[in-house]
């Protein structure tokens, strides 16, 4: 697809300086991109390179002086950037209907415009919601609810009764609503609680590859809309993730935890079962949270103190052993003083 | 299903006190109970919750006043839960048979009421107990013996030569058997060495979604009966752990270590290669083991220390910069009075 | 199969040291071997169990001194040992061809000896070099292209545009091409960036179970020459990891990182984004990478020092506690001290 810089400036509601007539057709970093690409320059460090770019127009933050560029003028040009990627990717190619080789259930009901390949298996009474896609080897069970307009990739699938708002993207092999890790002592053995609730995926929540979301034991595992994991990611059973979170690999949040609203989880950090992690806390990787955590903070370590204190931390530990023998030898002196004094 | 309370009684082994005739439908927290349905109070906390229970009967342990309300009392109120939660659910709904879309290989041997669905694969003479069900996208390497009463969830992987005893589940995704990371150095490269050995799940075995269980390079990696893991779990090739553990998501026990039964690791655990760790070692989350372990402790940290050291340690670790600033402040008092001692 | 101990003196470039003709049909360890068995002897400390040993030929190094065995000399028994593996494995047994219940697209060039198992789905414009094998449920989205003599076991998935060398070999469920992890930041939201780059896996990369290496933003994300993986590895968007490095399982590389070549990870490593690691470098188990790291070195730790000072560190930090208060005893003896020779 292409564009003109007019149609991209209304787009993203940027102001316009230069060649409105302007075709656009790809979007490159500012290092590699031709005549005909639109670039962007987000951190104010790279504009020196603009002068050797190539680019037949850049989008850029207000203030910027550029007298012989085309230019779309915004407060967030890496927003801008990400909008007209969007644009010129075009719409889905995916062929609509039911493939040859997936496999329906004759009580499931797909809304209008449903993709599903070859090798997808959907089950009784599910719902799918219009423009959805789903790939080969997607496995929907029973019972699930699907929104509009969501991408499920291959290998990803959904387990009874679980539902997905719209605008929902799952990775391949994103796993949602297997059994919660939830068991009873019998004796030395375990004897195995049926995990009988669900997992909910409000709007817009986007789930890694290998990213495992466990339905509640009874009630519901939900992950709150806009929220992006990452892959191999795990969620236990009936944890509450809040709105607009990014949980980044290998974290893990333990059942029944509840995490606030647009807080943001550096990779491997772990969080204990039954705890409330307030609104916007940011965790540094590989943080590992044992207790509650207040609203608006920065974190690291295990368990978590402020970010700044966890850097002067990490970087004294190794001089551990130096200090445990300069105490042993400060204590020698110190015997040796008092000795002397006493005699004295 | 439903059940009268005198049935339930029977089926957990309780003291019944009330109305045998009640009619139970579902069984919920004790906060969301309805009139129909069965709760339970393990933990003497939630006692309190009891007089606004809305609950037709509660499980409760021995020694418990409520003349008012229906009873079943058992020693074990949280087992009789899961037990009940259990046989309120029900026979499985999989229809028998191989369903259309299903391919079985026609030397595959299949028990009675087996349930193969769509777009499973069954390889060259494996063998499947009866009543075993495998959900779609399960797929089976020839030569592969499953036990009865198997639970094989969508996308489980087990490969060629590798056996799974009596009512093994495997939830989404896991996979059991692919090769153990075996590599002979050949120069700066690495020459792969063949990974001829199998994986073993014993009986009641549960594996968590995209876990993964590697055959052994030569012989047999086992996993214990009963032992269950949680999600994205990695066991190494040619590791052997034992029976009635329990681990959490992210584990990894690397290639040929020894764990013995009724372990529990927390999340992030991970054990080294070639070491053996004892019968009952609960290990704290991200606990790092890195030799041998001996039996009955618990323990955390790494390299691993008693639980209650270990809690003491990072709770001081944050005051090592501080410490540090004090050493050599009295390093410099310490050295200005013996000088001062040494002129008098 | 089977092989003349001659022959495998020549797969391998041994030296022969007894009967030509003897019939060797398995590789054995050292303490299982039996008649028609070949064992190695790769660490000096397990020769003494060579008197006890059933097998009827041996792979040693130069030196030994054995006059009544048939052995087999080489400067490495170990890879000698894996080569003779391989060669009685024998040729794949797969069936050749597009099997039933597989789904090929019509645009897709498959090679000579290609095996496509039941379940398996391959794209538009795929293709697919001579003598891969394709194993149930793999999923190889539109545009990709795959070498000579790859093996993709079952659940693997490579999404559009990437592409695979030769003799690459796919463990099961692992995901090459998933998006990266990348969010513009639109007021509390995140609006999602289009990952339009692809995987490049070169020429003998293994990749292990449910591990996930993620498209580029832009451009490639490259895992370099005979590079190999454990399971539940992260590689994130745009990385570039070099030749013949091993990682091992619960790894992560954040998005944007170069990794030299020749490098080894311990299990549960992490290294954080845009940093670089030179070659030659091998991390202990659990490091965590938060800035550049120079060539040739042995590091462990968060942040990474070298490993000998680490194991130092971890051994004394469990004596901080006891530190403190050492500390403040002798603070006070010092206070007291300095009063007295005050007074004095």
């Amino acid at each position: 697809m292409s564009a003109t810089l007019q149609q991209l400036a209304e787009l993203i509601g940027a102001e316009l300086q230069g060649d409105p007539t302007l075709e656009i057709r790809r979007v490159f970093p500012i290092d590699q991109a031709q005549a005909g690409d639109i670039t962007f320059v987000a951190n104010p460090k790279y504009l020196s390179k603009l002068k050797d770019c190539q680019a037949s127009a850049v989008i850029v933050a207000p203030g910027l002086e550029a007298p012989d560029m085309n230019l779309l003028v915004t407060e967030n040009p890496y927003l801008a950037f990400a909008k007209i990627l969007t644009f010129l990717q075009g719409e889905s190619t995916a062929p609509k209907g039911i493939m040859q080789g997936a496999h329906v259930a004759e009580t499931a009901e797909l809304g209008d415009g449903v993709s599903v390949y070859p090798g997808a298996v959907i089950g009784e009474n599910v719902k799918v919601g219009a423009g959805t896609v789903l790939h080969p080897g997607v496995v929907v069970y029973a019972d699930v609810v699907i929104g509009e307009n969501c991408l499920l990739h291959a290998g990803a699938i959904v387990r009874e009764g679980c539902r997905l708002g719209n605008r929902v993207i799952l990775q391949p092999s994103a796993v949602i609503g297997a059994d919660g890790f939830g068991f009873a002592p019998d004796g030395s053995s375990y004897y195995k609680i049926p995990q009988v609730g669900i997992v909910v995926l409000e709007d817009d929540v986007e789930i890694g590859a290998c990213s495992c979301v466990d339905r509640a034991a009874m009630g519901v595992t939900r992950i709150g809309r806009g929220t992006k994991f990452d892959n191999l990611v795990q969620i236990g059973h009936n944890a509450d993730i809040g709105e607009d979170c990014l949980l980044v690999s290998h974290c893990g949040v333990a059942g029944s935890s509840k995490v606030g609203n647009h807080c943001t989880f550096g990779g491997q950090t772990a969080v204990a079962g039954h705890v409330t992690v307030g609104d916007n806390v940011t965790l540094g990787g590989r943080t590992g949270v044992t207790g509650n955590v207040d609203s608006n903070q920065l974190l690291s370590g295990l368990p978590p103190v402020p970010h700044k204190e966890w850097l002067k931390m990490t970087m004294s530990l190794p001089k551990v052993p130096e200090m445990r023998k300069e105490l042993q030898k400060l204590k020698k002196r110190l015997a040796e003083l008092e000795a002397q004094v006493k005699e004295d």
